[in-house]
């Protein structure tokens, strides 16, 4: 610790830094950033942009930049994907920053950033277009993790031929992630297909009875092949259940 | 009206029968029985088995056979077919009684019936053969309004290769009924694969969330495809929607 | 394929004609256009517009309209329509463009595109005006799948001789979709009534408890005549199903 | 209060009357039974047979008969009315029983009890045959508190020439009581043909999704007519609210 | 009919006075008005604001003012009633229009209307502030159908005292509406001081589970009183079944 | 530890005694029994009957009552408690039992037990008898956590003067809970009249809509006094609740 | 009373002043403000911003704070707390007055108001930041009532070193407030590491099934702990309920 | 398949193992037996018993063991298994037969049946003694599908000692199933602290609101941690993809 605190005093390390590598924590005004997550469980911390203030996510990205080398900002919107640039073309000028319009995530990273290298592959599977967003973020999140992302896209059962023309791409993975809205149906018909474990999406595509994506998640709970699930729109959270996956294939860890 | 009288005075014409024949309605112990039903609405009058006794479903049976020549019994148990099997064997010896055990229904027919006679033909579908119950009720009602009913059974998106293989099958009938519990994701795909209506019908399997039918049944309703749904396990719903469309496809009515 | 591809050298064919006719699909800007759904499942492809941007709109449109020679959109607001007719005044100036303000459809065609022709006859019911926009889009898919659609409006219940006066106009009808929210009787009112098949539609006017059209689905399904449903305010699907029934009336299929 | 405890003191007077008389309330064995109930809310204190064993159900209704002259119980099955009745056959030997297996309802009276007398007329009006076990509490506990109460029965819109016909009947009463259930759409319909105050009864008939009475309650409350309703089942309740209303209508109070 | 054609020719019948009388209904740009509704069910017919542009709901009243002598207007925001002032004071300057900006209701008169007089009085009772408005349209309806209506306001059981010291003025109606949110506990406990017969109207205020009126609804539902009860927010079907129990109490029906 | 075997190996100590010293948990052939739940957070182990046979309760009953001195059960039946009283007259014949038929649950003492004593006082209400089963659960548990519990029954709304002459009970303890069912408007009301913390148990009567003590829970949670609530029928979960409170009344923490 | 005029007519009172100690109530414009509330039920009354314009806010503001010394509003936003500032400053320029931006309330007192001194600790306990709204209103109100009242922040089970590490600090307390989202476990993991009584506060955090504090509440209301529960951020019911338990952990009443 | 069918003819293959050569399927006189299901999807057939008599079950059986050399049956309770045990003591008489019948499973195998290997561990925890049948039907199916399968029992977060305590066990594993019923807290708190896959298994225990698995359920979809999740009791599906991720640890596909 002595060593840590005569850094800073050097200016080698930042207070930030400092802070977390000591508690695993790092304050900043809009909370606190768990530097330490991915150690312990394996999933990066990411900041979720729903319900903070474009300046809060700029505060916690540039914070997350400074003490893990990357910042993954889910959820966000232009405002707040402004607010980052600016924030970190002041503070971390030569920062890379990635911004996916669409699916709502950027990813920042300083020059010395070393991504994992998982070698295993997952697949992000869509029924549609619009389950783009979830599987965006599911890709995103599996592909900083470290793991070898394939997209297969817009392969929903109602135009059955185009499901089947996909066995051969979805067989060739190590776990999939599936996307769909509405009924839900495209997870049952891949895992009766394939061998390889299939994670549902849910999307909340859809309306009235059962909209929102309600349907698809029960119709994914009580699929009859060997699915397991996440919540409506729960791209991360899918994401990074098929990161573990692949980690674990690439490093086992039992019975060594 | 003095003609029937006269007849019943005669013994030509039991008091149920003319009263049928005056109002439409015949009047048992056990309640109402709707004989015109069949003439204004186009689908036979049925009883019901839950909630009644074995005592009042044999007076019911009774009393439909003697005024319509046929008695349509559904969700009836053993003993409420042995009681009816006893009531007939006394009051309409002479007629003919075809009990579906697994599917629980009963027919009884006068010697004279004539069933009509629909030139169109119904699919009856299922996934599985948990579906068997209240697919064998649509089966049943659309036969004796008269179409030409194919059961296509097994065909379960679990194993798709099965599906695939029954298309010509499906492609060959006028209307289907699909039934499928769990997620009842088999309408959608059949729907996708043929230019035929289809009905789905969802079914009361699965446990959990979603269970009893209610994932099967937003899942439908949410499809893609041009699906319409009766409620869970309205089999007799299911089979007389198919019976009208049956129906209208062989004798068509509009722009005549 | 070789013809194919040397009429688009030549000019002949534009490449999403030629993509569409090779794979049955057309990829857009904004997605994939499933030019094939019509031979395959007997229902043109139609651009939902909810979700979409009006340039994306535009694009699937115009794509639509070159590949098929109709464009179909539902769900489509004043904006939406607007980018449409500009960009269709340019992409295909001798388009006719309708655009229903109220039921928020727009059907575009080209000179030479001719809707078939399918001799039955749909009928679509509504309960009061709040039921206008759905009943308009049922109406409208059913039209365009070439049936003959005749309008049966503002014959709810709760002013009931208003209902027993259309029974001749109900009657005449090969099938009839009938689109009713708050309590959503007038379904099973007029399936009472009639021998013809009859698809409800719930309508998601209401409030409180049962409010957003569930009141009404759940008494449609619930219902003891022999009704088929569809999902609150889908009438595209219950005009598509509809119109799938029309075709089968009009060219029936089994025991030829 | 003096008198009171003279008169138990002669014998004149039984403690539970005299406990009655001087607290409103009567302890049993199974719990207080509320003497003082109907005075202050016009509605009979009533004993629910449910969740309670015979001997309980017998003890408190030879409490109220010996307080207030008169037992109500409803929800009674078999056990309970025999042991009612053998326990008055000792208690009370000169009591009046009166038994509904129906309805399960027992009221028993002594020898001079005087029901109250109430010159307004309440319709008890069912959908069909299983709508009679609420209907049949609904019309006892109205004519307990004194209501001329009229049967009208079977008339449910699924032949809706029953409920045209039964117009003038339905007209002729100062309040009317619909009870119907799966989707409950009659009290909609009777509500638009009169001028009456309608209290809609939900039935807990019905299966599958808004089954066990839920699509005929959602449906009742999104009526628009002007409809009140009660839980489902709650005949008591609708009948208590009638016989309130019948009372008023005898005899008014405001405006005096 | 010739005589009122006759009337129209000589201009002593306007066109929307004429249709009306002959059946029942005068056509608007925004809809059919039911101007013979109050005839038929004792309800005046009301424009309900909710999902209409002002300018349709000023042509509706306008309809409504011209065939009926009364334009009732509910739900409505203060665009709107600006547009019925601005439209009345051309097509009717000498109607006198009420605007309840509060209640959110708005109620125009001809000169010569003469509202009904019941005698019978309605009392509408909040628990607090925040029924207002529900409240408030129960008051304007039944006032409107002729009843003496009495407001007894925030007298909640959160604190005890103000129920209890209202019970002489509840106690002095004919029929009681009761309003209240959140849990919902006031009808009950009002019902319980009382022998009149009290109808509940949820509120939607609450929040969290059971919010939006639900938990009031579902309590009012389960309570032990004998209570009437209309949907959430349901304040215009709340007034008019007590302003039908009024007229019954003023002008007693059966037993005549 | 070495005394602790010591001891056992002279037969002073039970293994299980050991077991659970060493460890906290007695290991039985049922289950883990946390003998030292009670140290780490005030609330005694006990069994919960629901889903055991009669021989596991017996079992851990006789575990409980060797490592704590003390066996606490709930939801227990009569087959059950003669199952504890058969195996508790063998292993522990100087063992007392109390058993309460009617709220289920059994309690057994080794003679040298002491039960906690706290300096507080915990009132037990019930809306009416049927709420006495979680009430007595509540009560039991209080009790045996130490504190004066008193009973106040019987209070319901419906009859709201026996709700007010409790007042001056309900002020005189320390904490409340206050069980009721159907529509739960007990707690509110108490908690309106009192300034002691109430806890509100919703107890799972009532039938059809909100039934099953839905609506007394959707109720407590709205309700706008300060109450905390359990989930529906968790006596148990509101008496140690209660005896928390109590014994931080007796022996205050913080500021200490 | 006539004191009270005099003072009145002497200037020494103000009307407001003298209405609330005659009757408990102050009549404003916005409603009437129970100034007896505290001393009925322990909780000072508190203003709710919600559905109220910035005006009403700020009237009742100033009505409280001249009748009781105090004002509380909770759930104001910036232009609320605007309007009461520029009120206050007119009509008591004398009050202190404290915002709280981030928790949403607003607390003003006059110079000479004395808060309650309740020597109990109350700890108010947060998973993460989203947490932050509801505690801040709990932890508001418990230090009105006067508790001593300490925070423990983002110890959220998810880093589960952050919750054990917090242990000394939670056992200090008389009673915990513990607040949560998402899946709601932290109250679970608390109640099992301590022998205070906690009061689970359910936070709207989450989305798709279970969101918006469903979850969280389902949770809560399960745990196998003694934990009771308020409804999903109702963070001022949860501090007054804590205030109240620290009032009588302070002055215990029972067993005096 | 002149082989096979020679093979049939020279009685080396019965016929039930040449149909499922053929075609996947075996038929029998309960359904159809898809015996190449773990070919295709990495999952071996099972038969789940709930809903089948016990002759079919064996029926069933008695095919599973011919065609694969293995028999898989979930869900069984004492007469099934005691009928597939008298059914192979005569057509299998050398099979092994196992029956857990807490976990209510069995399994009997072939002589010369060899289970595959896969080189991958599988932990399944759960949270009390409550969740050991979903747990067990999870670890039973992981065995059989190869996998080496770890119990890791009673280490519920109500006494979070023993979590902390299991956390070298939890890291040890490939994948993890963690079982949990009530709040269901344990599978978040587990993936807080492990970086391996978790997949939740939501267990029907608990009462009143959230019952029966719901609100574990929900908290699982809710927590935010990488999760995954199966249906209340699905321990078969949990245990399936646990075995498929085993699986792909130990044979890696992607990327080969």
């Amino acid at each position: 610790m002595r060593e840590l605190l005569e850094a800073v005093a050097a200016g080698e390390l930042t207070p930030a830094e400092a802070e977390s590598a000591l508690s695993g924590y790092a304050t900043t005004g809009a909370g606190r950033f768990d530097a330490a997550r991915e150690d312990r469980s394996g999933v990066p911390e990411a900041v979720l942009g729903t319900g903070k203030t474009a300046d809060e996510i700029a505060d916690l990205a540039a914070t997350a930049l400074e003490t893990t080398g990357r910042a993954i900002v889910t959820r966000i919107d232009a405002a707040g994907a402004a607010a980052v640039q600016r924030e970190l073309s002041e503070s971390a000028p030569d920062a890379t920053v990635r911004w996916d319009e669409r699916a709502n995530w950027l990813v920042a990273t300083a020059p010395d950033f070393e991504r994992p290298d998982v070698d295993a592959g997952v697949g992000v599977v869509t029924a549609g277009t619009s389950d783009a967003v979830p599987a965006g973020e599911a890709a995103m999140i599996a592909r900083e993790m470290g793991a070898d992302v394939t997209r297969i896209d817009d392969v929903g059962v109602a135009s059955l031929a185009r499901t089947v023309d996909a066995v051969d791409r979805l067989r060739g993975q190590d776990v999939l992630v599936v996307a769909a809205g509405r009924e839900g149906a495209l997870p049952t018909v891949v895992a009766g297909l394939v061998d390889t474990p299939v994670i549902g999406l849910p999307v909340s595509t859809g309306y009235g009875h059962g909209g929102e994506g309600e349907a698809a998640l029960s119709g994914m709970l009580q699929s009859c092949t060997a699915l397991s699930v996440v919540n409506v729109d729960a791209g991360f959270t899918a994401g990074t259940q098929a990161g573990l996956i692949a980690r674990q294939v690439a490093a086992p860890r039992a019975n060594e």
